[in-house]
């Protein structure tokens, strides 16, 4: 058994007039995250993990912001091709832990359809597919939602 | 063999007033964390480590902080809870790993007291539990005394 | 087969006149990170992970910025020093994930050489070496340009 883990990190702003996408889920909210794809910073940070467990440079080197062809794109696209790059080189998914960081809106409602989006693209049950969400207790840029952070963690199996 | 990893985070304020409890040792210190439980940043992000590992939820689902049971609870009964919950599906914790971002004050002295309580919860050997910490040279809601955070991993094997 | 996880982070203040040493690369920038060592931000987020893993400490103990032998060290010395250690206990490393938060420079262009660098003090392939870099969209103390922040995370296995 050969092992790696991965980990990611994506931060975005929160601005009006924008759709909020969180985990491929697009959730209701006064604000929404900018950026040049729709801004899924939960996926962003799960494909950045896979990338860099096996140091396949980040979502910035394969999907460059200043590409048209990802202007606005679907972040689910994002993460099946990351996943696709990542079982070229012969390994699966064993698990996904993460933790989203945003003041507001509260995401538990929209958690279980998170959990069923990512483990479909990355052909795993839903019980290794974890989205965890905190407040920052009203401190930072994110306590003054300003914007919002994810953090994401995998393990990969050859 | 099965393994799985998680990841925690966790952030509290900090408020005059407060005891300060930081890996289940109480630290003299002029200001505590602010929170529903006794605050304990540490214990929480271990909990939601453990959790996130075997996409059981956060420590909000478990323990909400609108629960009355709950009020000023001691977090070492929070992360035995979280450690029955990933005994209870045939795990067991392999390491710990964490990093306090704290300006101050210096919790250097007590971490191997916080190593021990956290390594007797888990049944663990001492040196399977790491607690680091660092400042964050001033910068942010932490360098200016406002609040404190806590990153911690674990590795889990069935 | 016995694994253990490790997670480091590490933040420096940026200030005119320093040079900047991200992952053992000499970057050109008009700022510099602060610190007793050469505030390498990256190799000390190494360090910090590989002792975590290992409850060995952090970098703080074993290379005190108290210390007049650290004074201005390069931060390559400590990384062989802290992989000595975790080759002392009989284990290797499977390979590094790492995120480097900072808004300027851009690091792409090092990144190689960074990769080249720390595979070769940690006895690795170059494709168990990962940096990744993001900016946190101008937010925070990472978006004014006043520090930058490193992650890390290793695998270990004995």
């Amino acid at each position: 058994m050969a092992f790696r883990i991965g980990t990611g990190i994506d931060y975005h702003q929160l601005a009006e007039g924008r759709k909020l996408f969180i985990g491929g889920v697009e959730i209701p909210h006064h604000k929404g995250a900018l950026g040049h794809s729709d801004a899924d910073v939960l996926l962003h940070a799960i494909c950045d993990a896979m990338l860099g467990a096996l140091a396949l440079g980040d979502i910035g080197t394969h999907f460059p912001d200043t590409s048209a062809a990802f202007k606005d794109i679907d972040s689910k696209i994002l993460l099946q091709q990351s996943y696709d790059k990542i079982k070229a080189k012969g390994y699966k998914v064993v698990n996904v832990d993460s933790t989203l960081c945003l003041e507001a809106p509260k995401i538990k409602p929209y958690i279980a359809q998170m959990q069923q989006t990512i483990a479909a693209i990355l052909e795993l049950e839903v019980d290794a597919v974890s989205v965890k969400a905190t407040t920052t207790e009203k401190m930072g840029f994110v306590g003054r939602e300003e914007g919002l952070v994810a953090h994401a963690t995998v393990l990969l199996e050859k």
